[in-house]
């Protein structure tokens, strides 16, 4: 086939990104694509020319990527301006590439509808692939990445919680990622499978933080359980729309604060007197290959395939979507959705998946998050239960 | 089989803490012993006469406490007094028990010394099974719950540090739990493959820390690399013995501090100007059952049932040691230790284990820790070294 192909991935790697990768190299492949190109480094790369041509590596090197994360091309976050879509016009034309990828997420499609543009009247064919275990694409079901995400943080809750209830003598508090969306920390809600299992609290970035109230929560929970696990979101903000942490670093470009969970587990110590201690998996939670969600895995690689489909028979401008099909059984169908329709519009949770309080997730969101983690957590044991119902039986 | 069993845990849990109670439930019934009791919440459940038979629950409930982390009989950090020991003997007595296993570390090992000594000249045997993920209980080469951490922190260290590699704009500081040994930190040198691999810097708190050499050593590595992975325990100390993070509160029992990765990765930002972030894993690391290590599982079992056996035969005031053979290959031997040889001894990273500088471990370390981490670690793909050498070849 005429013409050759190129992968870009732009922003932060998810557990899935590689699996995407995957499914672009294979479907290239089988249509008999020239040459498979990756830029080495994001959209940077074009305009540096720094290809690798992935169609001469060795297969097992292929196979490889479904259990390597990050990215084996890597990424970047270079801002990019009008002049560089131009200059990655040309770019492409030198190279004979035909098949445009970009992965990532709501920055990414942005520049893969510009580059779309740019590239208009050529017969080049750019495609996104989303891709954030933010959750935070706009128009599709959920993206590649969350799955994952959301099985990592339910299945540490629920073995944290184990740990915890083991020695009930403090709080913990678990921060999860997801600065703006809350998606990621409502997912800790899938590790409950009976009244009293962690996690006890959920704080979302969607909802306005109190601190007296989430003590005054922390400390009734403290009394009647004795452990306490509250799952609590990176970008916790008050009333007033700052962050809960005092900003440590100021530079030109940004603002650094300081961890959310340590912020909340030192107040706890503070103002209750109670032991607390805080876990921040963090990017050991878009890394883990072990609790890789299978759904997530599988779709990642369907939505690399389509892109080059897409790109193949024509389509420009358009990223691939996930879309669940209404009936029985979680099913999924994945239309082409015109980019504009997505570019820079972040999708955080809706009202009705939170809880009047703010302090937990509705059940509605359970039921639509359950089929994304490949199937039921592991159910823990604990012989407290049993003495505690005979002790019942007994009086 | 005449008398009763109880089975008590003390202090902090394990991911392999209930793969050692399967191994004594498993050799009791092996044994035919009369009821198999197991102290709910640790010793203190035996001043309590609170207990629960375990030897009546169904077997798929037994079978499940090889995936469930944390202990399923619950653990306490009850500070006992002489007093207690007799009454201890006491309650032994009138619920028949002849045979009680303390598992647990050096605090536990001292109270089961202690018991063992209040029955003496009782029918009644006392048997100790070692279990610390700090890896701090001296005389044996290692303790049952520290492989499995061990392979923990050397999985999320590898993965973070493919993570890192994709998209190198920033210093990730990951603290491992081991507020005096080293051990669990030091174990993060396994993820390395090859030169450049993450950990690039591992700070044990064997060691004085020193902020400047630590800043030194990060602006170097991030000059040459772009994405650095540091590794450090969370007790470092500076040369005054003192928390490198100054205490956040004091009550008449503890004083708390704060997490030493924020604190350093805020010294980064601030220091250095450079972005970082800090990975907290902390009770994920003891919980995980994905990245249980399967030698860990098998000696925690085999210990459990070992202490079982000496009770049985007779022995008192033992633990189980685990012992290392000479030879070629991993095998171990499982001697019976006077517990006055352990009892409150805490065992730190010797020297050779560590490199001059004080900032990694030497390859004397990475021999001994090798096998407990049952086989290598999946080897990551990165496409951006065939880049570099596709580079390199034209140039």
């Amino acid at each position: 086939m005429e013409g050759n192909l190129l992968a870009v991935h732009g922003g932060g790697p998810t557990a899935v990104l590689n699996a995407s990768l995957y499914g672009v190299i294979r479907q290239a492949q089988e249509c008999g694509i020239g040459k498979i190109y990756g830029a080495v480094g994001g959209s940077e790369a074009i305009l540096k020319e720094n290809f690798v041509d992935m169609g001469k590596l060795p297969d097992e090197k292929i196979e490889r990527l479904l259990q390597t994360p990050g990215t084996a091309i890597g990424s970047s976050r270079f801002p990019l301006e009008q002049e560089h879509y131009e200059a990655m016009a040309s770019v492409l034309k030198k190279h004979g590439i035909k098949y445009v990828l970009f992965n990532g997420g709501n920055g990414t499609m942005d520049a893969c509808g510009k580059v779309s543009k740019a590239c208009q009247g050529e017969d080049i064919y750019v495609v996104g692939i989303p891709k954030t275990m933010d959750n935070d694409i706009s128009i599709i079901d959920h993206a590649p990445g969350f799955p994952s995400a959301a099985k990592y943080i339910a299945t540490v809750t629920n073995e944290v919680g184990a740990d915890v209830k083991s020695l009930p003598i403090h709080v913990c508090v678990i921060e999860a990622m997801g600065r703006n969306a809350g998606w990621i920390t409502a997912a800790s809600a899938l590790a409950r499978k009976k009244p009293g299992d962690a996690p006890h609290l959920i704080y979302l970035p969607e909802r306005n933080f109190h601190e007296e109230e989430f003590l005054a929560d922390v400390k009734r929970l403290y009394d009647e359980l004795g452990g306490v696990v509250a799952v609590v979101s990176e970008g916790l903000r008050n009333e007033k729309g700052e962050s809960i942490v005092p900003p440590i670093f100021k530079t030109d470009r940004a603002v650094y604060y300081g961890d959310v969970s340590a912020y909340l587990a030192e107040l706890v110590i503070k103002k209750l007197g109670i032991k607390a201690r805080s876990e921040k998996p963090g990017l050991c939670g878009r890394a883990s290959m072990a609790l890789q969600s299978r759904v997530d895995r599988e779709e990642a690689i369907l939505a690399g395939r389509e892109a080059v489909k897409a790109a193949v028979v024509g389509k420009t401008g358009v990223m691939v979507g996930i879309r669940r099909m209404e009936g029985e059984g979680y099913r999924i169908e994945t239309p082409l959705i015109p980019i504009e329709e997505v570019m820079l519009h972040e999708r955080v949770m809706p009202e009705t998946y939170i809880n009047e309080r703010g302090n937990d997730v509705t059940e509605h969101f359970v039921q639509w998050c359950r089929p994304l983690i490949d199937g039921e957590l592991p159910e823990m044991v604990s012989f407290k239960d049993e003495a505690a119902q005979a002790l019942k039986s007994r009086i």
